[in-house]
């Protein structure tokens, strides 16, 4: 057995490109008690690895410069030398941009038992997109029905999770997006009431006419110019969603922008972070119940999979150049 | 009976100053079916009257030009013309920078009861500012014990009452002050564990000195540079109160400062606006505390008072020069 790993070859200042990564032949090391040896089958690529490599303070340690990029992966057991998982058992976890990986059990997510679905859900709606969708969606913006909730990056993992699940929890959706591709997608395939092109529509007639009353759940991936717009039109009462930074490029040189406070303050605004690590205790059920809505086709998802670990160098970077459609994914295996 | 009025002659761009307002005699109306004539004892003067008067979106109407000046006032019933109210009844509410008011009785906020009391304190810290503080700070940065609470314009009206209130819940305590004096203030006559001049100390170190593990909790009062350090050192699932915004000059030309999302999301921070007309239904029982630890002398206030309906015009720009110690009133009368 070859294995074959994606290591962090140095520390960009911005977005990993291709050259901050090497691949290379790594040895396979044997289980020792506790651990399990797994065949990956898909690689995850996220938005959020670009907070794992930097060497800003974030919510984990920085990915040492030489080791193996932090991942979630979906696997197979090879080798179990820990009693709760056999072979052939799937599973998800941290497994890292890697063929095989042995791991103490700590660092498997959860064994997967939805085995009627793809395996590679379980690093996509069924895996920490879909759930901190849920989960993010449900505790922070706390949806109630008739209200009118608005969507940054909507046609990706999270936010296409999103708007579907705050429709079926009876809300109004609307989905800000780049490029026609993804409007389109939004309300053809996840359902959104209208979607916004932000590279071409101007966003602050476009959110007015759409949510004349206001926004009450904005639900944001993005952190930057789009935010600024979109917080002018918050109602009474509103909540913020704060799930990601993906337009701004960099925190090393920390950015401006319209101050909120003012917003905050005159409209009652709960603005608020979620990280998907603090919840858990809720993962499994989420699962259970985001399962349940893609078995009765009313949550979608759609996969964007680049084959072979020669895909990783550049996949993060491009997710940054907006080029998928959908979940990003290396696929190594089926299953 | 004479009743000279403050009268507000034209829309400031920033912060009003005397000539903005006028000084004229007003006629008296006989109370019609269900207002009351009020004497005022005392009026307030508050960092919001700003927002009352400027001409961008608030939460209330802004005030018309050519009309009394909006301000919460204390005084006597000298005529009622409602079942609620009989002559020589203390009331707190909406009577304007006048000598007399007549009003319907909703103007009225409440009735004051705690005639053991200086009227003057259901102005302070038995009206709008404590129980601002109180419900703020329990509502939304819901303190435990133990939890350092950061505290920005921390020997105003609002702040020293946050800051007392926060320590008889169990909480360390640091405020943010301007001026040697009112550093002196917040440690000897509001308890708090330390203090910060924001004029001459760093604040970066001194916050970090005095919370070395992050702040809790922050209540902030100011939305300017000093918040922008103060978010530096939040301390993971930290909550900030955003109760006013005194350090921005104006918001007409909407300010830029370094975002906020990234502390939010990487802290997992909660930040949420507040205003107390959302909470009137606890008002009452606010203050009923309040008033047991003014008895017990484990709340104090302080009091700025000038005298004169004269001293009107300039009391607001006075309060943005940062020239008072304590809760600014205007006193007509004793009681």
């Amino acid at each position: 057995m070859r294995n074959q790993a994606v290591i962090l070859r140095s520390r960009p200042t911005g977005i990993a490109q291709a050259e901050h990564f090497a691949i290379k032949d790594v040895p396979i090391a044997a289980p020792e008690a506790g651990e399990i040896l797994v065949r990956n089958a898909f690689l995850s690529v996220e938005p959020a690895m670009r907070g794992w490599i930097a060497d800003a303070a974030n919510y984990s340690e920085p990915v040492p410069i030489g080791s193996v990029m932090r991942a979630l992966a979906v696997g197979r057991v090879v080798t179990s030398r820990h009693p709760d998982y056999q072979e052939g058992d799937a599973v998800s976890g941290w497994f890292g941009w890697q063929t095989y990986a042995t791991v103490k059990a700590e660092a498997v997510v959860r064994k997967i038992k939805e085995l009627d679905l793809p395996l590679s859900l379980s690093l996509g709606i069924l895996g920490i997109n879909g759930v901190t969708a849920h989960l993010a969606l449900t505790l922070i913006g706390e949806p109630k029905p008739g209200e009118q909730v608005l969507v940054s990056t909507a046609a990706g993992a999270v936010g296409s999770a999103v708007g579907q699940i705050a429709k079926i929890l009876g809300c109004r959706t609307v989905g800000i997006a780049g490029g026609a591709e993804k409007v389109r997608l939004c309300v053809e395939d996840f359902g959104y009431d209208s979607a916004l092109n932000y590279r071409t529509d101007d966003l602050e007639t476009g959110i007015s006419a759409a949510c004349p009353k206001g926004v009450d759940i904005y639900y944001d991936n993005t952190a930057g110019p789009i935010s600024d717009i979109a917080y002018r039109h918050l109602a009474p009462g509103a909540r913020v969603v704060v799930c990601g930074t993906a337009s701004v490029p960099s925190w090393s040189e920390w950015p401006s922008g319209p101050r909120v406070e003012r917003h905050l303050l005159v409209k009652r605004v709960r603005m608020q972070g979620f990280v998907i690590f603090d919840h858990m205790d809720r993962y499994e059920s989420s699962v259970a119940q985001l399962a349940d809505w893609v078995r009765a086709d009313r949550l979608r998802y759609r996969e964007d999979i680049l084959d072979g670990i020669e895909a990783c160098p550049d996949a993060l970077a491009g997710l940054y150049r907006g080029e998928n459609l959908g979940k990003r994914l290396i696929r190594l295996s089926q299953n």
